[in-house]
């Protein structure tokens, strides 16, 4: 006889905890009647029972210690929403330990203990899922694992970082520089006090490490991605893109090349024509390529208290199924592949260059004859209006290897000829 | 012990069957990896065994008696890839009868039967998919039954016509005519000789009722779904529709307003802003918005060999790892609600009008008249240089129900200073 309760406990309560209290409380019937069973929240673990909470949180199944989920035989399902590596991984161990399934919307620990902890949950089949460790809303994880499952990917390129999304939504949209788009979303919570986590790339970085472990099918060390933010975007930059064509975005971008695996996390100029293109303010969206499908994207809402929650709540559902059909453990860790990382002077990519040169001739024969030594071939060149006896000049090359431009560039800078180069920022097609 | 082989029979093996065969040979080393077990396409039933093939399509496998796939008790997953209502329904319920699981990837079928064969699957727990019904190979099924299950779905409004977006892109950007846009996509294969079931909007109106039924959980009967296509927009609305910012496209609309279904396929004016606005060419999207996820949206081919092929095949796959678990029949018929189709009538939207009227004063003020008589609020109003003696009026009215705007139109219609109402559209937001 199937259960038709399922217990769950929750460690943490939070932004996402409230969130997956409140979608869970908001479609219950419906939520019953999917799944077979009613999932019920039995017990919520936090680090602070004076915290004020939403009303949708029963604060008399409020607990500061983590055993009463962890240990209690009762609980079938145990939705880990604290965040951050330790103590997270411990709780998790201690509960799989115990025959607890996992939903975790955890994408640190995921990028860096991922690996670990499927393989335990693997070994004993129960569920491990965590749908809600990227981009929020967007069922990203189950669309890779399971319907997208037939093909080989080839590439994924998401913007899954709503916070810098926001940033460069607002320069681009009014002219703001870095500095006061920054503030302005900070102003409406969109950025933490301390935004560097967002700013600089790496929280855009564990989600990668997390798409491409998934997507092709091999574990992903995060060391091997190679992250890059936005701080040195201008609104210069974003207005010359504008002009050619293009929109900057700060990109997680994978792709599998001769079976090694590019792997960065930078901003980067994108054909306006491009899927992601249109993608502004804070929302996200993954582009996927495979042999199979062809193009397809995923947009949605990337973080937030129920968008998450939905998430949480998805993977819940799927776990309650599999728990009453004793199906659980179906999917386990997909890193069957071991690919090795492609190192980012081997990877190959268009570039923008804006410099300031003197203005007098010879300046761009000299320039483009460095270029040509190394190997870069340019698809394009704009001399734009520069101050006094300056002038800027705007290169975009064809493809060439980071190695061979960083060459190329270091010696540019050193002609004498050459006041500055202002900014070099890679172009995906 | 779980079976280490799944064996697998077609029926049909024309575009959809040759893909599926296709995206099974050139990933099946993942593939068996992923399940656990290798899928073997082990006899194809075809009309036509004369007919070429592509390569992949193993010709010793074809046979001309169903009964062969049907009745075969080696066979645990029958692939329906026929198209059409008969005698793909009766093959699927021979094959359920027989203990067979079904995949399958006709829209028509599902449309029209799909209850009665979810329901049949149901009770003997066999699974019964069909994500390449509905967008090819973007994984919407799925992500409405499983991923976004957590939410109280409000709409879907979704291109899922590849042929009309093709036309209705060409005119956008060249400023076609629809007679020879629609000749261009027939010379590239993407409009049939008769293109009427897609630009008449019936092959939409299909998928719609499968994505309402899913979204809404609620039965859809084909006849509720209004159904209008694209044959009477010109270059002229489209060139219009850019000045106001908008772009039109075939829509395929479904709403929940307080508990009642609003089922439409029609063209619309859609802001340029919207996440749709940019879906150009043969692809398709569907965006949906969920009480907790809020917006989402899933891009990618929606017709096409291989884009379905990999849907199908991920169906295989899945309901492949249910039978080595057991755990078959996990998510059965998910329409427990009966909710009553909207009228046309009742629907409420906003509305562009475009007419030619005499150009002397009064004719605003006379058509205004009609508009305010019925209730009907304007948003905006722009004059046309027109020819001669005539204006040209082009109108957007604020939200109204469908039915006060068509009788406001009749009788603005029969007003001495109109000569013509040149064409009216809907406008979402």
């Amino acid at each position: 006889m199937p259960k038709d309760v399922i217990k769950i406990g929750l460690l943490g309560c939070g932004q996402v905890g409230s969130g997956t209290v409140a979608a869970l409380q908001a479609n219950a019937g419906a939520i019953t009647q999917a799944v077979g069973a009613r999932l019920e929240i039995c017990r919520i673990c936090v680090r602070n029972l004076a915290k004020p909470r939403p009303p949708e949180v029963d604060r008399s199944l409020l607990t500061v210690n983590p055993d009463e989920v962890l240990n209690d035989p009762e609980i079938d399902l145990v939705a880990e929403l604290i965040g951050g590596v330790e103590p997270a991984r411990r709780f998790i161990l201690q509960a799989l330990d115990n025959g607890k399934h996992i939903v975790t919307a955890n994408k640190e620990l995921i990028a860096k203990a991922g690996h670990e902890l499927l393989v335990v949950a693997g070994e004993r089949r129960l569920d491990f899922s965590f749908e809600g460790s990227v981009a929020g809303g967007i069922p990203i994880i189950r669309s890779l694992k399971v319907s997208l499952a037939a093909n080989r990917i080839e590439q994924i390129i998401g913007i899954v970082n709503g916070t810098t999304n926001y940033i460069l939504t607002r320069m681009a949209a009014d002219g703001l520089a870095f500095a006061p788009a920054l503030a302005e979303a900070q102003a409406r919570g969109y950025a933490e006090a301390d935004p560097s986590d967002d700013v600089d790339g790496r929280d855009a970085a564990y989600k990668l490490a997390i798409l491409a472990s998934i997507g092709f099918q091999s574990r992903v060390d995060l060391d091997s991605v190679y992250c890059e933010g936005i701080r040195r975007i201008s609104d210069r930059d974003i207005r010359y893109a504008r002009e050619l064509g293009y929109v900057i975005k700060l990109l997680a971008i994978a792709k599998q090349v001769d079976g090694a695996l590019e792997l960065r996390v930078h901003p980067a100029m994108l054909p306006v024509s491009h899927p992601l293109a249109a993608v502004s303010d804070v929302f996200n969206a993954i582009f996927v390529r495979g042999n199979a499908v062809g193009d397809a994207m995923f947009y949605g809402r990337g973080a937030g208290s129920l968008p998450t929650g939905s998430s949480v709540v998805a993977d819940l559902m799927e776990t309650a199924r599999n728990i009453r059909f004793g199906a659980t453990g179906r999917i386990s860790c997909t890193c069957f592949e071991n690919r090795p990382p492609l190192s980012m002077e081997e990877v190959q990519t268009k570039y923008y260059v804006r410099m300031t040169t003197a203005d007098r001739p010879g300046v761009l024969a000299a320039t483009a004859g460095v270029f040509g030594d190394h190997g870069v071939s340019i698809e394009s060149m704009v001399q734009k209006a520069g101050a006094g006896t300056e002038a800027e000049i705007v290169w975009i090359t064809h493809g060439t290897h980071e190695g061979d431009m960083r060459q190329a560039l270091a010696k540019i800078e050193r002609l004498p000829v050459v006041r500055e180069i202002g900014n070099w920022i890679r172009v995906e097609e």
